[in-house]
């Protein structure tokens, strides 16, 4: 039985807004960085699986923020995986300041993919293979919730660029993010109430694509659909305040 | 006399492109974060500023790099300061791989403004009083070279959001650095021959407004001109691969 893994980190000068606290997508980005480097340290990370002509591909996350650390601050990642489906490794997050206290959780499942295919891997048998990788603790938050349709009262375009992608050349997951988030009021996005989001990620979007990112305004928060070209949903997303 | 000041950092899998190297807007933020963090552990952070109503503005920036380095590679950045004039403060940066090697080097000058009248303060004062966090030794690089005019073959618009703004309201460095290498070819921006870039900050860009990023393509590299709604040169820049 595997234990969990912490990372301790804190808030950069880069990561904060002008109300001088970690903006979402930083702290999403930290989130993404402990699972790279937890899957790089155990052996099945990208740079192992790119070896073998497989990637991992975020399939969807849920990440609750209760608070916005300011800058400078401490605070820690723990990280685990608590299960392997057959299409879906299931991977948690807390985030806790310096005192210990969590004030963030996520969720976030994957599927691995082969590159030349570029379709889903069965993951029986690297559940088995890494069995010992997985902690008995369930998610510390409800899993990422299906948004089955959105109707957009606002859409946005964006052209794919260079700084857009990852590396698996598709977009990155903080930029979905930024590119929803950037249509919802600086009022809502500096306050200091608990938020989640939602992430699905259906399709993946590549450099020189032309996005339409549809947003479907609440009074707390959004839905949205981003799709290329096509017209077919890339990613469906929801993000609420409290 | 001062001592430079050490950072210990590390290529996390959110940094990288699809060369698995990492990109130069990410080492120009480690670059900037590393100001920060040394500025704020002297003293002189823009908190400290803040409190008295004054901030940091970067001014110039050169930053070289020979090499970009691979994802999970440690990394060292040293950053001093070398001298205050009266209106700009020189601070400079090299980067060294884990065996000691200097990939990369950086000079950025800073002006304090008054954030109430949005002017330079004679930085004479502070000068003195912090003589003893110089350190008397050169600059690494060239120091940030002038642009005093640029021709563009082609220009690309961007509304500034949400998330191009730093704890200054206004865009920060490193998407000003991605919106216009955005505008360059794959085959450049992927490549490992040595770069440099240049930087200059005449004006303020704030959230809302609609910039038009001009490029002059030459064959290594360009010129850039970014200006807001009134044409006025916000940012000039240049970059160049050997």
């Amino acid at each position: 039985m595997a234990e969990k893994t912490c990372f301790d980190c804190s808030i950069e000068p880069q990561e904060v807004d002008f109300t001088f606290r970690a903006t979402i997508p930083a702290l999403g980005a930290a989130i993404l960085n402990a699972a790279g480097l937890d899957a790089h340290g155990r052996g099945f990370g990208v740079d192992a699986l790119n070896a073998a002509n497989c990637s991992w591909v975020l399939s969807r996350m849920a990440i609750e923020l209760d608070a916005r650390p300011e800058q400078y601050a401490d605070y820690r990642i723990e990280t685990w995986i608590s299960d392997y489906g057959r299409v879906l490794s299931t991977r948690n997050f807390t985030l806790a300041d310096a005192a210990g206290r969590i004030f963030g959780r996520a969720v976030s499942q994957w599927a691995m993919i082969d590159l030349r295919s570029r379709s889903a891997v069965d993951l029986s048998g690297v559940g088995r293979e890494h069995a010992e990788a997985i902690v008995a603790e369930p998610s510390p938050a409800e899993r990422p919730r299906k948004i089955r349709s959105v109707a957009p009262t606002e859409t946005a375009t964006h052209r794919v660029v260079y700084s857009d992608i990852d590396f698996n050349r598709h977009v990155n997951t903080m930029r979905y993010i930024e590119m929803m988030l950037d249509m919802m009021p600086l009022e809502l996005l500096t306050c200091e109430a608990p938020v989640r989001l939602d992430l699905h990620f259906l399709k993946e979007c590549r450099y020189g694509q032309t996005l339409a990112i549809g947003c479907e305004r609440h009074e707390r928060g959004a839905l949205f659909e981003i799709a290329a070209e096509d017209g077919i949903a890339a990613v469906r997303a929801s993000v609420e305040w409290r």
